[in-house]
């Protein structure tokens, strides 16, 4: 019997998370107040998170300790399988060695609960009682309503008015949890009666909610916000999956990846799967690991991007970022992949690239649901829209391997199932689904409105 | 650190069913075909099931080896995980300990695959090329379509017409693992040709929808039958899961439930879990174990109906089955525990019920809501409506501990998510939910239709 599954014991699961900034060949730019063009300081972004959270942002500890209390909530769902594909390798009749690290089994579905958990520790034990965030179709308002259930915290959702009242099972989810949803533009804000009173059918974007939630949260000292991608903590707290698995693969399976692949919207899976990976390529023990960003095509940041100074919100409220960005005005096409659907890229991924450790690639939406039919009718598992993207790169890669007789193997990072997602299915299997192409037009006007930083 | 969840590794997986009627101390009845009141022979069933599971219906071998084939299938999501409910015993602030055995991580979400797989596998070794199978909301469709999937096999599976078209999600589901589903009635059985020439707005029904099926099944040479619960083959099946929670309680947790408890419909998930323990009750190890099969008020087999002979299916068109029932002509009121709305019950469960070896407890449908809730804000588990009814006897014997001071243990069969549930939960969580009495006189007028059996 070839073992299918390797999975941690509990008392071998890592107790930290895994820094990247301790071992970067350059160090992360920084980040820019709008207004003064000078670093961000920790009292500029102190209305909004905890301090602990502010601190890991800018951390050049290798390792950052994981709370006992945090330890606690990751057992009740972590750590998570790591799969042999063995019946997708038949099916592509490579010889390639397949595997898959799934984080759809958390309570959430997805791996986003990773951060959600760990952000509403900080917040609960810095004494703050309430949270507030934005959501689109709903996968981090959910995983952030878990995360502040299990510490007792109150969460207000804004949720892209349009997305509510078409998506409206993820709301349930966070109801479910006990969290408070309304649909953006909301009566609740300035912001939002605003917009109400020149368009009470506004369908709301996710600029307009992340205005609502930084207002509602500013406006009260029991408050803060909450992100759930992009921000160096968010994939710091998403490092537990790439420890684990690399403990795993070494450990258990007796393997190196030869190639990693991952989605990536804001980039927070993908890179909580990889870090601890890419550590050894800077390290120089594994010079040949190959780690393949996948995004949507119509939405092609790191691929078609230039490297810029960009805000990290459509409404342009947040620090000037330096990373690949298509210009935080451009709004991508409504591909299924809700969670890639992100103008820019987190700065860590996106400094890597630049220094040529990880690459990219971008696949259009046909040819991802064709991949993940594909995996459901090998696997078994139903995958969500996003890990689609990486899993066509994986078959792509396997039937090169086929082609060149090559025994390589590839790691791919699955985020999540999409048993939320049918109605994409159901588009797919009766041949409604339509890729889009990329936005070139579009993508030139929001670049032309590219932020100025002051004194350069 | 407590340990909070226990699962075993892949090369300790049991590899054989345990099979109960090896350990009954009387048994089972037999069950007696309509026309002549004598018991079924292999050669009845022939037509509608493989001889594999024909004869493992009357086996009276103790352990029935899993096939190598199907353990490798059981291996893409087995074995699952025993959890420790710390969090939910904390907030009921009592004594005992929870445990529960999930099976929501499987591929479908539920424990339905466990036979799917096995009996997909068993038709395609004797040569059956397709399957026909009945569905209502689709949990057992979407199930044997994976099955179907893993070994080849085409299925068809006729799905309840309003189901079809109020809930899609799951029809999405079988079509990704390419089944092909259709709604009941159909144009394509003279069964349903002939209800939809004299009602083409036939919302259909599972007897409807069962006679379709077999139609279908007996009117080609390449096809079969397939049955989700009731029938012994299945909670046959189903007994890796007691087999794997029995093994890891005693050999990991250090722990012997004193309480078991689980939803019963057809029976096949909670008896899947309890027979490997029922088997000490019997042997005298163990004679203090309670056993609660826990079915909806508005559907109480068990707790209200006659021992009597009846059809297993609401078409009569099935063998004989001495069981607990409402009659085969009682359509349960619409709770939203679709997998809790059958006249009867599996025999064996019947039979452990008769000999006083298990119990029986009925729950309103509010009420198992609002543990369902308790559950999911404290263990995070989102759970499908049948097993919260489980969950609210486990609350209802943890809070008789917190009363009495006793550190009992309970062992709670957890049979999967409530992802394709959330419609539900926001009629509960909008007050829009509503309890159903018992249907006492639906079910005095469906008993006085009971088959009578020929020769008594």
């Amino acid at each position: 019997m070839e073992r299918a599954k390797f999975i941690l014991e509990e008392k071998d699961m890592p107790t930290s998370w895994y820094n990247i900034q301790a071992d970067l060949p350059e160090p992360l730019p920084p980040v820019l107040h709008p207004a003064t063009g000078q670093p961000v300081t920790p009292d500029d972004l102190a209305p909004l998170f905890p301090m602990a959270l502010i601190m890991q942002e800018v951390s050049q500890e290798r390792y950052i300790e994981i709370p006992e209390e945090v330890q606690e909530i990751y057992r009740t769902w972590r750590p998570t399988i790591l799969h042999r594909a063995y019946r997708l390798e038949k099916a592509l009749d490579t010889p390639a060695k397949i595997f898959y690290k799934y984080e759809g089994t958390s309570q959430a579905g997805s791996h986003k609960p990773n951060t959600a958990v760990a952000q509403a520790y900080y917040n609960k034990k810095e004494g703050i009682k309430r949270l507030t965030t934005e959501t689109g179709a709903g996968q981090w308002g959910s995983a952030l309503a878990m995360g502040c259930m299990f510490f007792g915290l109150e969460l207000k959702v804004y949720m892209v008015k349009i997305s509510y009242e078409q998506k409206p099972y993820r709301r349930v989810l966070m109801e479910t949890w006990g969290a408070k949803c309304v649909p953006s533009p909301s009566p609740d804000t300035k912001t939002g009666r605003e917009m109400l009173a020149k368009d009470p059918d506004c369908p709301g974007s996710l600029g307009l909610a992340i205005s609502e939630a930084v207002e509602d949260t500013l406006s009260r000292d029991d408050t803060h916000y909450s992100l759930g991608s992009v921000l160096n903590h968010v994939l710091l707290h998403q490092t537990i999956n790439g420890l684990e698995t690399r403990k795993l693969m070494m450990e258990q399976a007796d393997a190196y990846p030869d190639i990693i692949v991952g989605c990536i919207g804001g980039g927070s899976n993908f890179a909580g799967l990889y870090l601890p990976f890419v550590k050894d390529k800077i390290d120089g023990t594994k010079p040949d690991l190959r780690i393949i960003n996948v995004e949507p095509a119509s939405c092609p940041t790191l691929t078609k991007g230039p490297y810029a100074y960009d805000f990290g919100d459509s409404a342009g409220m947040t620090p000037l970022i330096l990373m690949y960005t298509l210009g935080h005005g451009f709004i991508p096409p409504p591909v299924h992949a809700g969670g890639l659907r992100y103008h820019g890229m987190a700065p860590i991924i996106c400094h890597l690239h630049r220094l040529g450790l990880v690459e990219a690639r971008a696949e259009h939406q046909l040819a991802t649901f064709e991949a993940g039919v594909t995996f459901a009718r090998t696997e078994g598992i139903i995958s969500a829209p996003e890990p689609n993207h990486a899993i066509k790169v994986v078959i792509d890669e396997a039937l090169k391997c086929r082609e060149s007789g090559e025994s390589k193997t590839i790691l791919l990072a699955h985020s999540g199932h999409g048993h939320f997602d049918m109605a994409a299915y159901d588009a797919y299997l009766s041949g409604k689904l339509t890729d889009y192409e990329y936005p070139e037009d579009k993508v030139k006007e929001a670049l032309a409105s590219l932020p100025e930083v002051p004194g350069r």
